[in-house]
């Protein structure tokens, strides 16, 4: 089974991590053909962890878990600190294919959501 | 004169920072016909802060300043902190008309991006 996993910083605010739960939840619908799980875990600040999110996927039966980072640029967090949390957690699964994902900030496309925001303001 | 003001997080990592000003820069050939000044600014741990960067457009002849806040969900960060950065600009600069445009992860078009994302992977 192949799971999709979205890690986002985290937030205090509350209403800041639900966004991006439902975020997630929505993407589920749109990426339906590909990934049979999709879940969202906060790298700090917030629950659950990378580590608690991926042992659910691993526990509804992922074999294969492509982690999406939903960050904008390559910092510390998206360089360093997720790799580190997912790799931890394949160490522990050495059968578990697990792929890292461009982060959002890094493709293309995000060039045009950004003109779009100014144009139509 | 009509400016565009990107402001990131701002990282301790310079590449990831560089990358938010090359972003800003290849986004001022979009945004052309509308700012005739882009700048790239941060809210913490990198410079140009925002009032500097604010402060730079006003020197290069802005009147309107239009704020891209470029952050994925509505933390803190979004809802507090850069406008109160703003705000102390605008306030010693009655004459400034400024306008914060929608964060770049409250737009529809980020499913879609996100969703290409896990789709080309």
């Amino acid at each position: 089974m192949h799971a999709l996993l979205v890690i986002a910083h985290g937030s205090r605010r509350a209403a800041s991590n639900e966004e991006v739960i439902e975020l997630a939840q929505r993407l589920a619908v749109q990426v339906e053909g590909k990934y049979q799980h999709v879940a969202a875990g906060f790298l700090e600040m917030a629950e659950p962890d990378i580590a608690t999110t991926m042992q659910t996927c691993i526990d509804a039966g992922a074999t294969r878990i492509d982690v999406l980072p939903y960050f904008l640029s390559a910092g510390r967090h998206v360089v360093t600190d997720v790799p580190e949390d997912v790799h931890k957690v394949t160490e522990a699964n050495p059968q578990l294919v697990v792929n890292i994902l461009p982060y959002v900030g890094s493709v293309p496309s995000m060039l045009d959501l950004m003109a779009g925001i100014c144009l139509q303001a």
